[in-house]
């Protein structure tokens, strides 16, 4: 199967990537890094992209973030960054990647935990998550040629923590194992229009 | 209670003034009718209307729609427009307006059944429903000074459906007594960060 997986060397796609690239084509795509270079922002790189892959078998995304910080200060461009990226940008590559990808090809999201439990300061990421969330039970009705669309939605990550901790106390730390396997579930097999959940 | 109804004079926010206007001030707000001039795509909008209001103790949104139509030529420009109302508009109206609201006051948003069921077509519609839901749990999470927020989240409005039958077959009818009830229940209850889900 090939595979391009945008965000391929952030902190999920490198593991998803080791996991697949034995017995699969991976191209990692990704705004700094990565075989081909994609800005998901810039809805023309996403076209770029694809034509350049020419055919594909799945589209997987792990790239895209948003806002956190505190919510009384918070503003309408704080959040854009995360808009036009993480939602406006993942729903891009399933509008524009729908016309590249192969029949019964699979297209696998990111979204989050904080969609129905929110951490403080992360009403931004809340919000996209939850719009990603809808978006692919939506995008799962309509799409043709034996396309699937599924969204992973991470709880913290185990290999954030480091990192994260600060902004998630109390959240159970979801095993990078299981997360792999979720965007393995979505692309291999045969789940459709899914929130595939894993917390903990 | 001094009630801003932001889309008073819509389907469903006229029948909303109607249940509160005996016992409550209502003020209706739009852009193109009400008794304040408010286009929520545009913050400086809602800014400029809560400076006018000066106090208030509810602030209603019954405005904003998204993008019908057919997914495999729907482009991110034919969700702009919703993304920037529904969307961005409710969330300013909160994210603003939270410095003007009366201590206790509170937030009624509007989302719809398409979040969790999307209609044929109706995929813009449903993601921008799935994000205002989680604004709103995110939101309660941080509003202060006794600041509540809830969506109401209405299935097909029965006042709606000689307009809309053909977009949503199958789908029940939603009374409005019902609806009307769960936006009283938001502002005049105890309910919090809440989706409050009136599908038929």
């Amino acid at each position: 199967m090939k595979i391009v997986l945008v965000g391929g060397n952030g902190t999920i796609g490198k593991k998803v990537k080791e996991s697949l690239q034995d017995t699969h084509e991976v191209i990692t795509a990704g705004r700094n890094s990565g075989d081909i270079r994609v800005d998901i922002s810039d809805k023309n790189s996403i076209l770029k992209m694809f034509e350049e892959l020419k055919t594909i078998d799945a589209c997987v995304c792990t790239a895209g973030t948003g806002f956190y910080g505190d919510y009384y200060s918070m503003t309408e461009e704080d959040m854009l960054p995360g808009i036009q990226g993480k939602l406006i940008g993942q729903m891009n590559l399933v509008l524009i990647g729908k016309n590249f990808l192969s029949r019964e090809g699979s297209f696998t999201l990111t979204s989050g935990i904080a969609s129905e439990h929110p951490a403080k300061n992360g009403t931004a990421v809340a919000m996209i998550n939850g719009a990603v969330n809808s978006f692919v039970l939506a995008s799962a009705q309509e799409l043709k040629n034996g396309l699937r669309i599924n969204a992973v939605s991470p709880g913290l990550v185990e290999d954030s923590f480091e990192r994260y901790k600060g902004l998630f106390p109390g959240y159970n730390l979801a095993p990078m194992s299981k997360i792999v396997n979720a965007y393995i579930l979505s692309i291999l097999g045969a789940v459709n229009g899914k929130v595939l959940k894993v917390y903990s």
